[in-house]
């Protein structure tokens, strides 16, 4: 459930990109694809683990795509930058649940610690980088200065310790989870920004 | 031998996209390779599917060094037009196998026909779609209006129904790669448009 | 030591790449971090060998993120245009080493000859060509005119043609990559260009 919804406010990321770029209905759906299922499948790819979620559930497949034709067929520029608004909640749920969820999948694959995070993190974010390489621009999650990356990263470490200390793997994983998120949601409600790299002299 | 005029017209769209942006000579080869070998690659990568075409027959590899030597050395930008449009043909005709040939080598993979589907439209558009990822351009796939992508879903489709209609696989490859490339064909005969999100108020 | 000096060459690319572009702290990682490990991750990706190098050793990760904090903390602009400079020479030297193991690797896996050789010219460069994908620009490996990748793919087939001869791996590596790097400085010493493709009549 809680994952449907996160996922879902992905999706609607790559739809507002796409329809902010002018894509067609073919790009639509591919960008809209791409954000909701491309960290995911980034992560199985450098862990090598079959089969990717949506060959597994192909039936989100076919929810991609009726939800690209109803979005195309219903909304406007206004309603999405709404929903992505409304959204943002299940997108700081899907960042918090993404990241703990791929660190714990790592950690099953008995890698490091730090990789298990980095995988992680992957799962979170790299469904919006790949969104924004094929819009043609520089990631946001490499550029906005808000922190997303790095509460996934926070979270990761999170479960790492919880895990460490003896805790089960469900509660460990939900608590993770819920300090990802709740960072996040911070963050905005604080408008807090990372620093910048002041290279200029 | 269809194969081969098809890989070429891909090859072709990378050179040409290469001139427009004047990348070097290491330049052309990488963005002619990426389109020419670039979707089947992915596709294998996805499906877990080793050695790669490129890998298994490595002539393909000399054949498009030599090509790209070639066209640097006696190709000027207007050739490269005139070609294109001559390679419209084969082009179509590439479209059309190898989003027929990746759907029944994912299907030959006991995959869901949805997902067979969507590694038939990677091999034959994510050529196309790394080349213009490189070259920092939008892919055209998704931002042209043509309808590309589209044909090769219908046609993969239509593999789908004839296989599970019991026709060969031989036939039913044939019939399918056919469909695939008489509606590109059609589409620009009729200069159609896929229609567009309309999402300014 | 050479390719730990090597690696830190390609990370600081990708630093100032990221301070260019003003990504915040996250863009800088990701970008040093493609940079420095991307090369090496796409050839084990595209020869489905695991674990990554950062997996096997992932103190490199802790590494790189050290780098980049420090980095952040005292580096300014004008002392990354000088570390670059100062880093042509462990660039040069990561160039022609990467691509000889990389080649050597792919022999290993009784992959033909252009094959590896290509294999070792991906470890070498796509590091870079990834750096400058994600930072939106057209990658410089294949659109400054400087032969980068001429020399790596020269350097593999000397690694080839060593082996051939019945050369021991250890001094064929060295060899090669002393080829590979030597012509790297050459280059950048005679000032030398590719020839570019006049397509323009």
């Amino acid at each position: 459930m809680a994952e449907g919804l996160a996922t879902l406010a992905f999706a609607l990321s790559g739809l507002l990109a796409a329809a902010r770029k002018r894509l067609d209905a073919v790009g639509v759906v591919a960008v809209a694809g791409l954000a909701a299922f491309g960290g995911g499948t980034l992560r199985d790819l450098l862990l090598d683990r079959r089969p990717f979620f949506w060959v597994a559930h192909s039936d989100w497949l076919w929810a991609l795509l009726g939800l690209c034709l109803l979005a195309m067929a219903f909304l406007r520029v206004r309603h999405l930058v709404v929903s992505l608004r409304a959204m943002q909640w299940p997108d700081a749920v899907g960042l918090g649940l993404f990241s703990a969820s791929g660190t714990q999948l790592a950690l099953a694959h008995d890698l490091p610690a730090i990789v298990a995070v980095l995988m992680g993190v992957i799962t979170a974010v790299c469904g919006g980088v790949l969104r924004d390489i094929v819009c043609n621009e520089i990631p946001a999650a490499f550029h906005d200065h808000r922190p997303y990356a790095l509460c996934a990263f926070v979270g990761g470490w999170v479960l790492v310790a919880l895990l460490a200390f003896g805790v089960g793997e469900t509660p460990a994983l939900l608590l993770a989870a819920a300090v990802g998120t709740g960072l996040r949601l911070l963050a905005l409600a604080l408008d807090y920004e990372l620093p910048i790299w002041r290279v200029t002299d």
